[in-house]
Protein backbone atom coordinates (compact mmCIF):
# COMPACT_ATOMS: atom_id res chain seq x y z
CA UNK A 1 0.00 0.00 0.00
CA UNK A 2 1.31 3.69 -1.07
CA UNK A 3 -0.35 6.96 0.03
CA UNK A 4 -0.04 9.78 -2.39
CA UNK A 5 -0.95 13.12 -1.17
CA UNK A 6 -2.65 16.34 -2.55
CA UNK A 7 0.07 19.05 -1.63
CA UNK A 8 -2.56 20.14 0.78
CA UNK A 9 -2.76 17.83 2.09
CA UNK A 10 0.71 16.95 2.95
CA UNK A 11 0.44 16.67 7.12
CA UNK A 12 -2.67 14.76 7.27
CA UNK A 13 -0.86 12.22 4.70
CA UNK A 14 2.46 12.07 6.89
CA UNK A 15 0.54 12.01 9.66
CA UNK A 16 -1.96 9.04 8.38
CA UNK A 17 1.73 7.24 6.83
CA UNK A 18 2.87 7.56 10.69
CA UNK A 19 -0.60 5.94 12.29
CA UNK A 20 -0.81 3.14 9.98
CA UNK A 21 2.33 2.19 8.83
CA UNK A 22 1.81 3.11 5.69
CA UNK A 23 4.98 4.90 2.96
CA UNK A 24 4.11 7.68 1.21
CA UNK A 25 4.79 7.73 -2.56
CA UNK A 26 6.73 10.64 -3.91
CA UNK A 27 4.73 12.99 -6.97
CA UNK A 28 5.80 15.89 -8.92
CA UNK A 29 3.16 18.02 -9.25
CA UNK A 30 3.53 21.78 -10.72
CA UNK A 31 1.63 24.39 -13.20
CA UNK A 32 2.84 25.30 -16.48
CA UNK A 33 3.01 28.82 -17.45
CA UNK A 34 -0.25 29.02 -19.07
CA UNK A 35 -2.22 27.43 -16.28
CA UNK A 36 -1.69 23.40 -17.41
CA UNK A 37 -0.83 20.45 -15.14
CA UNK A 38 2.25 18.65 -15.17
CA UNK A 39 2.04 15.04 -12.84
CA UNK A 40 4.71 12.66 -12.49
CA UNK A 41 4.91 9.81 -10.10
CA UNK A 42 8.53 9.48 -8.82
CA UNK A 43 8.07 6.02 -6.75
CA UNK A 44 6.92 2.96 -8.94
CA UNK A 45 3.13 2.13 -8.19
CA UNK A 46 2.94 -1.09 -10.58
CA UNK A 47 0.53 -3.45 -8.73
CA UNK A 48 0.08 -1.08 -5.67
CA UNK A 49 -2.59 -0.53 -4.04
CA UNK A 50 -2.78 3.11 -3.80
CA UNK A 51 -4.51 5.51 -1.33
CA UNK A 52 -5.43 9.24 -2.47
CA UNK A 53 -5.39 11.98 0.34
CA UNK A 54 -7.30 15.16 -1.16
CA UNK A 55 -10.17 16.94 1.22
CA UNK A 56 -12.56 18.06 -1.92
CA UNK A 57 -12.80 21.67 -0.69
CA UNK A 58 -12.27 23.88 -3.83
CA UNK A 59 -13.13 21.03 -5.47
CA UNK A 60 -12.59 23.05 -9.19
CA UNK A 61 -9.07 23.69 -8.21
CA UNK A 62 -8.35 20.06 -7.69
CA UNK A 63 -10.58 17.81 -10.07
CA UNK A 64 -7.87 17.90 -12.86
CA UNK A 65 -5.32 17.14 -10.85
CA UNK A 66 -7.44 14.41 -9.14
CA UNK A 67 -8.47 13.14 -12.65
CA UNK A 68 -4.81 13.25 -14.25
CA UNK A 69 -3.50 11.30 -10.83
CA UNK A 70 -6.19 8.96 -11.45
CA UNK A 71 -5.28 7.90 -15.21
CA UNK A 72 -2.01 7.98 -14.91
CA UNK A 73 -2.18 5.28 -12.01
CA UNK A 74 -4.14 3.06 -14.24
CA UNK A 75 -1.18 3.15 -17.16
CA UNK A 76 1.25 2.43 -14.59
CA UNK A 77 -0.97 -0.53 -13.75
CA UNK A 78 -1.80 -0.23 -9.50
CA UNK A 79 -4.11 -2.50 -8.29
CA UNK A 80 -7.04 -0.34 -6.74
CA UNK A 81 -7.30 3.55 -5.98
CA UNK A 82 -8.59 4.14 -2.39
CA UNK A 83 -9.60 7.95 -2.29
CA UNK A 84 -9.33 9.89 0.82
CA UNK A 85 -11.13 12.70 0.86
CA UNK A 86 -11.77 14.02 4.23
CA UNK A 87 -14.17 16.79 3.67
CA UNK A 88 -16.49 15.75 0.39
CA UNK A 89 -17.17 18.75 -1.99
CA UNK A 90 -20.45 19.05 -3.62
CA UNK A 91 -22.79 17.97 -1.05
CA UNK A 92 -25.28 20.85 -0.78
CA UNK A 93 -26.95 20.76 -4.48
CA UNK A 94 -29.11 17.57 -3.82
CA UNK A 95 -31.94 18.20 -5.98
CA UNK A 96 -33.07 21.15 -8.26
CA UNK A 97 -34.61 24.01 -6.90
CA UNK A 98 -35.55 25.64 -9.74
CA UNK A 99 -35.91 24.07 -13.38
CA UNK A 100 -32.29 24.17 -15.72
CA UNK A 101 -30.42 23.67 -11.94
CA UNK A 102 -27.44 21.29 -12.30
CA UNK A 103 -27.98 19.02 -9.84
CA UNK A 104 -23.92 18.91 -9.24
CA UNK A 105 -23.41 16.37 -6.15
CA UNK A 106 -24.71 13.14 -8.80
CA UNK A 107 -22.59 14.64 -11.27
CA UNK A 108 -19.33 14.92 -8.63
CA UNK A 109 -20.60 11.46 -7.40
CA UNK A 110 -20.44 9.75 -10.68
CA UNK A 111 -17.29 11.59 -11.74
CA UNK A 112 -15.31 10.50 -9.18
CA UNK A 113 -16.87 6.78 -8.72
CA UNK A 114 -15.41 6.66 -12.31
CA UNK A 115 -12.03 7.44 -11.28
CA UNK A 116 -11.38 5.68 -8.15
CA UNK A 117 -12.58 1.90 -6.75
CA UNK A 118 -13.41 3.30 -3.27
CA UNK A 119 -13.46 6.22 -1.58
CA UNK A 120 -13.88 7.52 2.47
CA UNK A 121 -15.07 10.52 4.05
CA UNK A 122 -16.01 12.19 7.48
CA UNK A 123 -19.01 13.11 8.20
CA UNK A 124 -20.49 14.31 4.82
CA UNK A 125 -23.05 16.88 4.70
CA UNK A 126 -25.89 14.22 4.02
CA UNK A 127 -29.54 16.33 4.04
CA UNK A 128 -31.58 15.32 1.38
CA UNK A 129 -29.64 12.42 0.76
CA UNK A 130 -29.70 9.44 2.88
CA UNK A 131 -26.82 7.85 2.51
CA UNK A 132 -23.57 8.48 0.00
CA UNK A 133 -24.88 5.00 -2.06
CA UNK A 134 -27.85 7.10 -3.22
CA UNK A 135 -25.16 8.83 -5.69
CA UNK A 136 -22.07 6.54 -5.40
CA UNK A 137 -21.74 3.92 -7.39
CA UNK A 138 -18.51 2.53 -5.39
CA UNK A 139 -18.29 1.46 -2.22
CA UNK A 140 -18.19 4.59 0.60
CA UNK A 141 -17.01 4.84 4.06
CA UNK A 142 -18.43 7.50 5.88
CA UNK A 143 -16.21 8.09 9.61
CA UNK A 144 -17.34 10.19 12.46
CA UNK A 145 -15.36 12.99 13.79
CA UNK A 146 -17.12 13.17 16.93
CA UNK A 147 -15.15 10.90 19.33
CA UNK A 148 -12.20 12.84 18.71
CA UNK A 149 -13.99 16.45 19.30
CA UNK A 150 -15.77 15.15 22.28
CA UNK A 151 -11.62 14.01 23.28
CA UNK A 152 -10.77 17.02 22.68
CA UNK A 153 -13.59 18.67 24.76
CA UNK A 154 -13.19 17.16 27.84
CA UNK A 155 -9.04 17.40 27.41
CA UNK A 156 -9.27 21.38 27.08
CA UNK A 157 -12.76 22.28 28.97
CA UNK A 158 -13.90 22.37 32.64
CA UNK A 159 -17.55 22.56 32.18
CA UNK A 160 -18.79 22.80 29.27
CA UNK A 161 -22.23 24.18 27.60
CA UNK A 162 -22.72 22.83 24.19
CA UNK A 163 -24.95 25.02 21.88
CA UNK A 164 -26.30 24.40 18.06
CA UNK A 165 -26.33 27.37 16.59
CA UNK A 166 -29.54 26.20 14.72
CA UNK A 167 -31.90 23.16 13.76
CA UNK A 168 -29.69 21.71 11.71
CA UNK A 169 -26.29 21.18 13.78
CA UNK A 170 -28.38 20.19 16.64
CA UNK A 171 -27.89 16.50 16.07
CA UNK A 172 -23.80 17.47 16.26
CA UNK A 173 -24.84 19.25 20.20
CA UNK A 174 -26.83 16.64 21.14
CA UNK A 175 -24.67 13.81 20.37
CA UNK A 176 -21.72 15.13 21.89
CA UNK A 177 -23.65 16.10 24.88
CA UNK A 178 -25.04 12.07 25.57
CA UNK A 179 -21.15 11.69 25.10
CA UNK A 180 -19.57 13.95 27.33
CA UNK A 181 -22.62 13.99 29.69
CA UNK A 182 -22.99 17.69 29.32
CA UNK A 183 -25.97 20.02 29.07
CA UNK A 184 -27.20 21.48 25.48
CA UNK A 185 -29.03 24.24 24.32
CA UNK A 186 -30.29 25.25 20.79
CA UNK A 187 -31.28 28.80 19.15
CA UNK A 188 -34.37 28.76 17.80
CA UNK A 189 -35.36 30.95 14.87
CA UNK A 190 -38.76 32.20 14.86
CA UNK A 191 -39.11 33.75 11.32
CA UNK A 192 -41.45 37.14 11.88
CA UNK A 193 -41.74 38.54 7.97
CA UNK A 194 -38.82 38.22 5.30
CA UNK A 195 -36.19 40.06 6.82
CA UNK A 196 -37.35 39.98 10.32
CA UNK A 197 -35.78 36.75 12.29
CA UNK A 198 -36.08 36.62 16.11
CA UNK A 199 -33.83 34.71 18.17
CA UNK A 200 -35.12 33.18 21.27
CA UNK A 201 -32.30 31.84 23.76
CA UNK A 202 -32.51 29.89 26.59
CA UNK A 203 -32.73 30.63 30.20
CA UNK A 204 -29.02 30.21 30.36
CA UNK A 205 -29.07 31.57 34.19
CA UNK A 206 -27.76 27.72 35.30
CA UNK A 207 -24.81 28.39 33.00
CA UNK A 208 -22.94 31.27 34.12
CA UNK A 209 -19.63 29.33 35.54
CA UNK A 210 -19.53 27.09 32.08
CA UNK A 211 -17.62 27.63 28.23
CA UNK A 212 -20.23 27.36 25.14
CA UNK A 213 -19.22 25.73 22.81
CA UNK A 214 -20.78 26.34 19.35
CA UNK A 215 -20.52 23.57 17.10
CA UNK A 216 -21.19 23.15 13.10
CA UNK A 217 -20.23 20.61 10.99
CA UNK A 218 -18.93 23.00 8.20
CA UNK A 219 -17.77 26.56 8.94
CA UNK A 220 -17.73 28.10 5.49
CA UNK A 221 -18.86 31.94 5.46
CA UNK A 222 -19.41 31.63 9.36
CA UNK A 223 -22.43 33.80 9.07
CA UNK A 224 -24.32 31.07 11.38
CA UNK A 225 -21.78 31.50 13.84
CA UNK A 226 -21.34 34.78 14.01
CA UNK A 227 -25.06 35.45 13.94
CA UNK A 228 -24.97 33.61 17.12
CA UNK A 229 -22.47 34.42 19.14
CA UNK A 230 -24.17 38.23 18.45
CA UNK A 231 -26.79 36.55 19.96
CA UNK A 232 -24.82 35.24 22.92
CA UNK A 233 -23.75 38.54 23.70
CA UNK A 234 -27.14 39.70 24.83
CA UNK A 235 -26.38 36.96 27.62
CA UNK A 236 -24.40 36.94 30.67
CA UNK A 237 -22.13 33.82 29.09
CA UNK A 238 -18.73 33.63 28.30
CA UNK A 239 -17.51 34.02 25.18
CA UNK A 240 -18.25 30.60 23.44
CA UNK A 241 -15.52 28.49 21.65
CA UNK A 242 -16.37 27.41 18.01
CA UNK A 243 -15.78 24.26 16.89
CA UNK A 244 -15.66 23.24 13.27
CA UNK A 245 -15.66 19.68 11.60
CA UNK A 246 -14.19 21.24 8.81
CA UNK A 247 -12.73 23.79 8.14
CA UNK A 248 -13.98 25.42 4.43
CA UNK A 249 -13.71 29.29 5.71
CA UNK A 250 -14.68 31.12 2.36
CA UNK A 251 -12.79 34.30 1.95
CA UNK A 252 -12.48 36.51 4.91
CA UNK A 253 -14.97 34.22 7.10
CA UNK A 254 -11.88 32.93 9.77
CA UNK A 255 -10.77 36.71 10.51
CA UNK A 256 -14.52 37.79 10.84
CA UNK A 257 -15.24 34.39 12.85
CA UNK A 258 -12.24 35.49 15.04
CA UNK A 259 -12.69 39.07 15.57
CA UNK A 260 -16.74 38.51 16.31
CA UNK A 261 -16.32 37.41 19.94
CA UNK A 262 -15.40 33.90 20.11
CA UNK A 263 -12.47 33.08 22.64
CA UNK A 264 -10.85 30.19 20.04
CA UNK A 265 -11.84 28.36 16.41
CA UNK A 266 -10.93 24.51 16.87
CA UNK A 267 -11.53 23.14 13.91
CA UNK A 268 -10.50 19.35 12.47
CA UNK A 269 -7.25 18.62 9.98
CA UNK A 270 -9.87 17.21 7.61
CA UNK A 271 -8.67 20.44 5.70
CA UNK A 272 -5.56 22.04 5.98
CA UNK A 273 -5.81 25.28 8.04
CA UNK A 274 -4.51 26.97 11.18
CA UNK A 275 -7.17 26.26 13.34
CA UNK A 276 -6.86 22.41 13.24
CA UNK A 277 -6.63 21.01 16.43
CA UNK A 278 -8.13 18.01 16.44
CA UNK A 279 -6.09 15.38 14.26
CA UNK A 280 -8.50 12.89 12.50
CA UNK A 281 -5.17 10.36 11.74
CA UNK A 282 -6.17 7.98 13.95
CA UNK A 283 -9.93 6.83 12.74
CA UNK A 284 -10.10 3.68 11.03
CA UNK A 285 -9.31 4.37 7.65
CA UNK A 286 -8.40 1.16 6.69
CA UNK B 1 -29.34 24.50 -32.64
CA UNK B 2 -28.25 26.16 -30.07
CA UNK B 3 -25.48 28.19 -28.87
CA UNK B 4 -24.14 28.13 -25.07
CA UNK B 5 -21.08 30.15 -24.27
CA UNK B 6 -18.44 30.03 -21.77
CA UNK B 7 -17.98 33.33 -20.22
CA UNK B 8 -14.90 34.41 -21.14
CA UNK B 9 -16.04 33.54 -25.08
CA UNK B 10 -19.45 35.51 -25.34
CA UNK B 11 -17.86 37.61 -27.65
CA UNK B 12 -17.17 34.64 -29.85
CA UNK B 13 -20.17 33.34 -29.26
CA UNK B 14 -22.04 35.80 -30.47
CA UNK B 15 -20.66 36.28 -33.64
CA UNK B 16 -21.12 32.97 -33.95
CA UNK B 17 -24.47 33.24 -33.84
CA UNK B 18 -24.70 36.05 -35.90
CA UNK B 19 -22.43 35.06 -38.86
CA UNK B 20 -24.41 31.47 -38.66
CA UNK B 21 -27.93 32.30 -37.76
CA UNK B 22 -28.08 29.93 -34.07
CA UNK B 23 -29.80 31.45 -31.23
CA UNK B 24 -27.50 31.86 -28.20
CA UNK B 25 -28.73 29.78 -25.18
CA UNK B 26 -29.18 31.23 -21.80
CA UNK B 27 -27.12 29.99 -18.96
CA UNK B 28 -26.99 31.34 -15.35
CA UNK B 29 -23.11 30.44 -13.95
CA UNK B 30 -21.27 31.73 -10.80
CA UNK B 31 -19.43 30.26 -7.63
CA UNK B 32 -20.61 29.81 -4.17
CA UNK B 33 -18.45 31.43 -1.30
CA UNK B 34 -16.30 27.73 -1.17
CA UNK B 35 -15.60 27.84 -4.80
CA UNK B 36 -18.41 25.26 -5.78
CA UNK B 37 -19.58 25.97 -9.07
CA UNK B 38 -23.68 26.62 -9.96
CA UNK B 39 -25.23 26.44 -13.10
CA UNK B 40 -28.91 26.86 -14.63
CA UNK B 41 -30.09 26.11 -18.10
CA UNK B 42 -32.15 29.42 -18.46
CA UNK B 43 -33.38 28.19 -22.19
CA UNK B 44 -35.42 24.80 -22.72
CA UNK B 45 -33.04 22.61 -24.66
CA UNK B 46 -34.74 19.44 -24.30
CA UNK B 47 -34.15 17.68 -27.86
CA UNK B 48 -32.02 20.56 -29.34
CA UNK B 49 -28.37 20.23 -30.99
CA UNK B 50 -26.30 22.22 -28.49
CA UNK B 51 -22.69 23.50 -29.64
CA UNK B 52 -20.80 24.76 -26.63
CA UNK B 53 -17.83 27.50 -27.36
CA UNK B 54 -15.30 27.10 -24.65
CA UNK B 55 -11.93 27.83 -25.66
CA UNK B 56 -10.05 25.45 -23.76
CA UNK B 57 -6.48 27.69 -22.36
CA UNK B 58 -6.12 27.65 -18.72
CA UNK B 59 -8.50 23.77 -18.88
CA UNK B 60 -8.17 23.12 -15.32
CA UNK B 61 -10.44 26.59 -14.81
CA UNK B 62 -12.98 25.33 -16.87
CA UNK B 63 -12.71 21.67 -17.12
CA UNK B 64 -15.73 21.39 -13.80
CA UNK B 65 -18.23 24.38 -15.77
CA UNK B 66 -18.25 21.82 -18.82
CA UNK B 67 -18.14 18.42 -17.38
CA UNK B 68 -21.51 19.66 -15.28
CA UNK B 69 -22.83 21.85 -18.17
CA UNK B 70 -22.85 18.45 -20.25
CA UNK B 71 -24.29 16.05 -17.91
CA UNK B 72 -26.78 18.67 -16.89
CA UNK B 73 -27.21 19.14 -20.86
CA UNK B 74 -28.28 15.06 -20.90
CA UNK B 75 -30.45 14.91 -17.96
CA UNK B 76 -32.36 17.62 -19.53
CA UNK B 77 -32.40 15.48 -22.84
CA UNK B 78 -30.65 16.97 -25.69
CA UNK B 79 -30.05 15.24 -28.85
CA UNK B 80 -26.18 16.32 -29.27
CA UNK B 81 -23.67 18.26 -27.90
CA UNK B 82 -20.90 20.01 -30.56
CA UNK B 83 -17.94 21.70 -29.04
CA UNK B 84 -16.19 24.21 -30.28
CA UNK B 85 -12.97 25.03 -28.73
CA UNK B 86 -10.78 27.23 -30.84
CA UNK B 87 -8.33 26.64 -28.46
CA UNK B 88 -7.26 23.59 -27.40
CA UNK B 89 -5.46 23.20 -24.52
CA UNK B 90 -3.10 19.88 -23.47
CA UNK B 91 -1.39 19.18 -26.24
CA UNK B 92 2.37 19.44 -25.67
CA UNK B 93 2.49 16.54 -23.01
CA UNK B 94 2.47 14.06 -26.00
CA UNK B 95 4.65 11.36 -24.97
CA UNK B 96 6.29 10.63 -21.31
CA UNK B 97 9.75 12.21 -21.79
CA UNK B 98 10.44 10.60 -18.02
CA UNK B 99 9.14 7.78 -16.43
CA UNK B 100 6.28 8.14 -14.72
CA UNK B 101 4.94 11.21 -16.35
CA UNK B 102 1.57 11.59 -17.04
CA UNK B 103 0.98 11.68 -20.88
CA UNK B 104 -2.08 14.62 -20.04
CA UNK B 105 -2.89 15.21 -23.92
CA UNK B 106 -4.25 11.54 -23.86
CA UNK B 107 -5.67 11.67 -20.73
CA UNK B 108 -7.51 15.27 -21.55
CA UNK B 109 -8.94 13.63 -25.01
CA UNK B 110 -10.55 10.99 -23.26
CA UNK B 111 -12.01 13.19 -20.80
CA UNK B 112 -13.50 15.43 -23.50
CA UNK B 113 -14.72 12.37 -25.87
CA UNK B 114 -16.40 11.00 -22.87
CA UNK B 115 -18.32 14.59 -22.63
CA UNK B 116 -19.34 15.78 -26.01
CA UNK B 117 -20.06 13.94 -29.02
CA UNK B 118 -17.91 15.97 -31.58
CA UNK B 119 -15.43 18.78 -31.18
CA UNK B 120 -14.14 21.69 -33.65
CA UNK B 121 -11.00 23.57 -33.23
CA UNK B 122 -8.06 25.85 -35.11
CA UNK B 123 -4.90 24.56 -35.42
CA UNK B 124 -4.22 22.61 -32.18
CA UNK B 125 -0.54 22.18 -31.79
CA UNK B 126 0.04 18.84 -33.43
CA UNK B 127 3.82 17.70 -33.03
CA UNK B 128 4.24 14.27 -32.35
CA UNK B 129 0.67 13.26 -33.23
CA UNK B 130 -0.56 13.43 -36.64
CA UNK B 131 -3.93 13.76 -36.26
CA UNK B 132 -6.44 14.34 -33.30
CA UNK B 133 -8.00 10.89 -34.10
CA UNK B 134 -5.10 9.56 -32.09
CA UNK B 135 -6.35 10.48 -29.07
CA UNK B 136 -9.75 11.50 -29.60
CA UNK B 137 -12.44 9.04 -30.18
CA UNK B 138 -14.79 11.33 -30.87
CA UNK B 139 -15.07 12.83 -34.53
CA UNK B 140 -12.83 16.11 -34.64
CA UNK B 141 -12.95 18.42 -37.35
CA UNK B 142 -9.33 21.08 -37.38
CA UNK B 143 -9.85 25.18 -38.97
CA UNK B 144 -7.30 26.82 -40.41
CA UNK B 145 -6.86 30.19 -38.85
CA UNK B 146 -4.37 31.12 -42.16
CA UNK B 147 -6.86 32.05 -45.12
CA UNK B 148 -8.26 35.00 -42.11
CA UNK B 149 -4.21 35.68 -41.16
CA UNK B 150 -3.57 36.31 -44.72
CA UNK B 151 -6.40 38.22 -45.22
CA UNK B 152 -5.89 40.55 -42.52
CA UNK B 153 -2.21 40.86 -43.81
CA UNK B 154 -2.85 41.80 -47.21
CA UNK B 155 -5.83 44.28 -46.02
CA UNK B 156 -2.94 45.77 -43.39
CA UNK B 157 0.45 45.87 -44.69
CA UNK B 158 1.62 47.21 -47.91
CA UNK B 159 5.16 45.37 -48.10
CA UNK B 160 5.46 42.86 -45.86
CA UNK B 161 8.49 40.27 -44.93
CA UNK B 162 7.12 37.16 -43.02
CA UNK B 163 9.41 35.96 -40.45
CA UNK B 164 9.54 32.36 -38.53
CA UNK B 165 11.07 33.37 -34.78
CA UNK B 166 12.49 29.05 -34.96
CA UNK B 167 11.93 25.75 -36.90
CA UNK B 168 8.99 25.12 -35.41
CA UNK B 169 6.98 28.02 -36.95
CA UNK B 170 8.29 27.85 -40.18
CA UNK B 171 5.36 26.16 -41.47
CA UNK B 172 3.15 29.30 -40.57
CA UNK B 173 5.11 31.41 -42.15
CA UNK B 174 5.86 29.40 -45.04
CA UNK B 175 2.47 28.92 -45.58
CA UNK B 176 1.13 32.41 -45.65
CA UNK B 177 4.06 33.40 -47.96
CA UNK B 178 2.72 31.07 -50.71
CA UNK B 179 -0.75 32.81 -49.98
CA UNK B 180 0.30 36.22 -50.12
CA UNK B 181 3.09 35.50 -52.52
CA UNK B 182 5.54 38.13 -50.70
CA UNK B 183 8.56 36.60 -49.30
CA UNK B 184 9.49 34.67 -45.86
CA UNK B 185 12.88 34.37 -44.15
CA UNK B 186 13.71 31.23 -41.03
CA UNK B 187 16.11 32.64 -37.99
CA UNK B 188 18.23 29.67 -37.57
CA UNK B 189 19.76 28.92 -34.35
CA UNK B 190 23.03 27.07 -33.93
CA UNK B 191 24.30 25.65 -30.66
CA UNK B 192 27.55 26.23 -29.76
CA UNK B 193 27.62 24.96 -26.33
CA UNK B 194 24.82 23.90 -23.66
CA UNK B 195 24.12 28.13 -23.27
CA UNK B 196 25.72 29.38 -26.25
CA UNK B 197 23.52 29.74 -29.24
CA UNK B 198 24.41 31.81 -32.08
CA UNK B 199 21.28 32.76 -34.24
CA UNK B 200 22.14 33.16 -37.79
CA UNK B 201 20.32 36.08 -39.67
CA UNK B 202 19.89 35.72 -43.67
CA UNK B 203 20.89 38.84 -45.11
CA UNK B 204 18.10 41.01 -44.92
CA UNK B 205 19.32 44.99 -46.97
CA UNK B 206 16.77 43.52 -49.64
CA UNK B 207 14.13 44.51 -47.45
CA UNK B 208 14.41 47.59 -45.76
CA UNK B 209 11.12 49.06 -47.31
CA UNK B 210 9.46 45.58 -45.97
CA UNK B 211 7.80 45.37 -42.69
CA UNK B 212 9.04 42.38 -41.18
CA UNK B 213 5.93 39.83 -39.88
CA UNK B 214 6.69 37.99 -36.88
CA UNK B 215 4.19 34.85 -37.00
CA UNK B 216 3.49 31.80 -35.00
CA UNK B 217 0.81 29.73 -34.08
CA UNK B 218 0.22 30.20 -30.09
CA UNK B 219 1.81 33.23 -28.03
CA UNK B 220 1.78 31.51 -24.67
CA UNK B 221 5.25 33.04 -22.42
CA UNK B 222 6.21 35.00 -25.72
CA UNK B 223 10.01 34.21 -25.11
CA UNK B 224 10.52 33.09 -28.81
CA UNK B 225 8.71 36.21 -30.21
CA UNK B 226 10.87 38.54 -27.66
CA UNK B 227 14.37 36.62 -28.40
CA UNK B 228 13.59 36.89 -32.38
CA UNK B 229 13.05 40.64 -32.00
CA UNK B 230 16.23 41.47 -30.20
CA UNK B 231 17.90 39.53 -32.76
CA UNK B 232 16.00 41.54 -35.03
CA UNK B 233 17.04 45.23 -33.79
CA UNK B 234 20.65 44.23 -34.65
CA UNK B 235 19.46 44.44 -38.37
CA UNK B 236 18.39 47.53 -40.03
CA UNK B 237 14.68 46.38 -40.57
CA UNK B 238 11.80 47.98 -39.54
CA UNK B 239 10.47 46.95 -35.76
CA UNK B 240 7.90 44.17 -36.35
CA UNK B 241 4.59 43.38 -35.72
CA UNK B 242 3.58 40.22 -34.31
CA UNK B 243 0.87 37.64 -34.87
CA UNK B 244 -0.38 35.03 -32.94
CA UNK B 245 -3.33 32.83 -34.09
CA UNK B 246 -3.79 31.37 -29.78
CA UNK B 247 -3.06 34.52 -27.39
CA UNK B 248 -2.67 32.79 -24.49
CA UNK B 249 -0.19 35.14 -22.70
CA UNK B 250 0.53 33.37 -19.55
CA UNK B 251 1.80 35.57 -17.10
CA UNK B 252 3.25 39.34 -18.35
CA UNK B 253 3.34 37.75 -21.49
CA UNK B 254 1.49 40.16 -23.54
CA UNK B 255 3.17 43.15 -21.57
CA UNK B 256 6.59 41.78 -21.73
CA UNK B 257 6.31 41.35 -25.82
CA UNK B 258 4.45 44.84 -26.17
CA UNK B 259 7.64 46.69 -23.94
CA UNK B 260 9.87 44.78 -26.56
CA UNK B 261 10.19 46.88 -29.79
CA UNK B 262 7.80 45.63 -31.67
CA UNK B 263 5.20 47.84 -33.47
CA UNK B 264 1.95 45.92 -32.84
CA UNK B 265 0.55 42.29 -31.69
CA UNK B 266 -2.30 40.35 -33.74
CA UNK B 267 -4.23 37.79 -32.72
CA UNK B 268 -7.23 36.11 -33.46
CA UNK B 269 -10.44 35.95 -31.59
CA UNK B 270 -9.86 31.73 -30.58
CA UNK B 271 -8.80 33.42 -26.72
CA UNK B 272 -10.14 36.23 -26.01
CA UNK B 273 -7.59 39.16 -25.55
CA UNK B 274 -6.86 42.94 -26.20
CA UNK B 275 -4.71 41.92 -28.99
CA UNK B 276 -7.90 39.95 -31.10
CA UNK B 277 -8.30 41.86 -34.53
CA UNK B 278 -8.59 38.91 -36.74
CA UNK B 279 -11.95 37.14 -36.03
CA UNK B 280 -12.41 33.66 -36.98
CA UNK B 281 -16.48 33.15 -36.59
CA UNK B 282 -16.77 33.02 -40.20
CA UNK B 283 -15.01 29.55 -41.12
CA UNK B 284 -16.94 26.58 -41.42
CA UNK B 285 -17.67 25.57 -37.98
CA UNK B 286 -20.87 23.69 -39.44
Amino acid sequence: MLIISHPDQIDLARSLSHHHGIPLAELEYRKFPDGETYLRLLTPVKDANIVIVCSLNHPDDKIMWLYLLCQTLRTEGVNSIHLIAPYLGYMRQDTQFHPGESVTSKYFAQLLSQLVDKMTTIDPHLHRYKSLSEIYTIPTTVLHAAPLVSLWISKHVKTPLLIGPDSESAQWASDLSSRLNVPFIILEKNRLGDHDVEVSIPDVHLYLDHTPILIDDIISTAHTMIETISHLKKTPLRPPICIGIHAVFSGNAFEELSQSGCSKIVTTNSITHPSNQIDISSLKFF
